[in-house]
């Protein structure tokens, strides 16, 4: 009712990685295709895909579109290039030459864009071409649009958040008594976590993404980063937290301190009327606190096939958009 | 650092009316504007403002920008128009106007939207110019942008939210013993009531955001609307609740049902560890669920001067930056 659109145009769309969030990247346009083309006016076409391995099965994958060659599709002319292979290095030279052909670059590699967002933002604006990173931190939760437009017109104190779903759902089954090496082995069973889920527990994972909203919200420099994991913290802390009403996050801050911003990554214990202790679970919950706006809160889940799917879709339906 | 711009552009603003939110508008630029400058490189210019009292004290605000003559203000060729009169003659006719001179619009009025917004859409995209509405639900907390931007690659399957801060005020202060009439009687001291807080108390405030909402979220017509008020709550049924361990809250929700979409407002009895029953006293809160996503909710002070303004500048941000 709100949309309006006279002819429908076609965006073409050059996918990088086909796993759990390409194939769902690829699920989701394939069920809401038709739906974004009748409301927006826009037709969402995949016209090449990189994987890694040509003979795995890839189900419904139309396999004409399916290659191994990167420049194949990165240089298919397509209006934006849609990176999810993850990782620094490939990925980078990857994104690089997509912004050197003129496409427009969608990723959820919060790992690039912590290392080398500086650079490529820059070489983005050089080449009038658009980075769009909503995947990036929290998965379908839309924290990225929250604080570059919702809260464009206030002036940011603090973003206090949790991050990394990993973590949360660790400490969220320790507090029903589960020890933390069993706890990790729950969340690695049910997908939550990685093999190595170094990253998510050292606070590493829950530092980068902080670092991409730090840099989206604050005009001043980092001073300061504190990074510890939830490691040290045991099932009788958990169960001793809990007999004083409290609960254990890992919660990670930026905070304006003289001279910049000041970032934190730390197991904190929280009284359970805090606001992020009401986040449970693999979800994730962010607090932006505003001078004019107060306290907003968005909370949901931080990461998923479908979800972070939603999130890189939403981007590529904006640039289209434009 | 993840902006680029390459010289300043000053966008125009014509600001109708200088009440609560119009007030704040004024402070909130005079503060941010040289950030929004340096940051985004767009330069707010508020080139004239319409009052109804000419004579009132306006404090800081420069008296040769404001006049009571509201062509005056609407024909001063500026880039938009921020409609702050609310009601819905005298804003739909402005509204007419400035669309109709080519003139983007923002506006905080809900009612509006609700009464007309069709027509005031249809307009607009036949007049090539925009319509920011971001104000009009949940003040300061960016709803509108999630949905319209955040959730755009997903289908929506409910939106469930507490809409109006006056009725959750007056819940909150029941659960603390308070009797109805006295809980209305201190939102009204506090300043989150009207002295007629009718709209507000009997949900058709929160129907009219909801129907926001519903136009932006669901492709389908609403093909039934039940709306009931807060005022047969008593502080009896609020404290037997919480006995139950329940909570009550005025409740909007917005569903997909057979043939379309069926809307209700309603006080409803929640778990504690229902998302919406951490929504306390004027705060508000929207779950959107998704399809893909799940649940994302988002929550914060849904009016007040300046988080209701924030989102007023947020509008006007975005639209000098497109």
């Amino acid at each position: 009712v709100l949309r309006h659109w006279d002819k429908v145009r076609t965006i073409r769309v050059a996918l990088l990685g086909l796993g759990t969030v390409g194939g769902g990247f690829v699920r989701l346009v394939e069920r809401e295709h038709a739906r974004i083309r009748d409301r927006i006016g826009l037709e969402i076409e995949i016209a090449a895909i990189l994987v890694r391995d040509r003979e795995k099965d890839r189900g419904d994958v139309d396999r004409s579109l399916i290659t191994t060659t990167a420049v194949d599709v990165i240089d298919a002319g397509c209006d934006v290039v849609v990176e999810l292979v993850g990782g620094v290095h490939c990925a980078g030279a990857y994104v690089r030459r997509a912004i050197n052909n003129g496409s427009h670059v969608v990723t959820a590699n919060k790992a690039l864009l912590a290392a080398t967002g500086r650079e490529l933002f820059d070489a983005a604006s050089a080449n009038g071409v658009q980075i769009g990173f909503e995947a990036s931190v929290c998965g379908g939760v839309p924290v990225v649009r929250a604080l570059r437009r919702g809260l464009a017109g206030d002036s940011l104190e603090s973003i206090t958040g949790i991050l990394n779903g990993t973590s949360n759902y660790v400490l969220s089954r320790m507090e029903d008594g589960l020890p933390f090496a069993d706890a990790v082995k729950l969340a690695q069973e049910h997908g939550f976590a990685e093999a190595h889920p170094t990253l998510d527990l050292s606070g590493e994972d829950a530092a980068q993404k902080l670092e991409i909203l730090t840099s989206l919200g604050f005009d001043s420099e980092v001073v300061s980063r504190s990074v510890h994991g939830i490691e040290w913290i045991d099932v009788d802390d958990v169960a001793r937290a809990r007999r004083r009403g409290n609960v254990f996050r890992q919660v990670a801050e930026a905070r304006r301190v003289a001279g910049g911003v000041a970032l934190t990554v730390a197991a904190r214990e929280l009284p359970l009327a805090h606001p992020l202790a009401s986040v449970r679970d693999e979800n994730n919950g962010v607090v932006f606190r505003g001078n004019a706006v107060g306290e907003v809160m968005l909370t949901g889940r931080g990461a998923g096939s479908l979800p972070t799917a939603a999130a890189v879709l939403s981007d590529v339906i904006e640039i289209g958009s434009a």
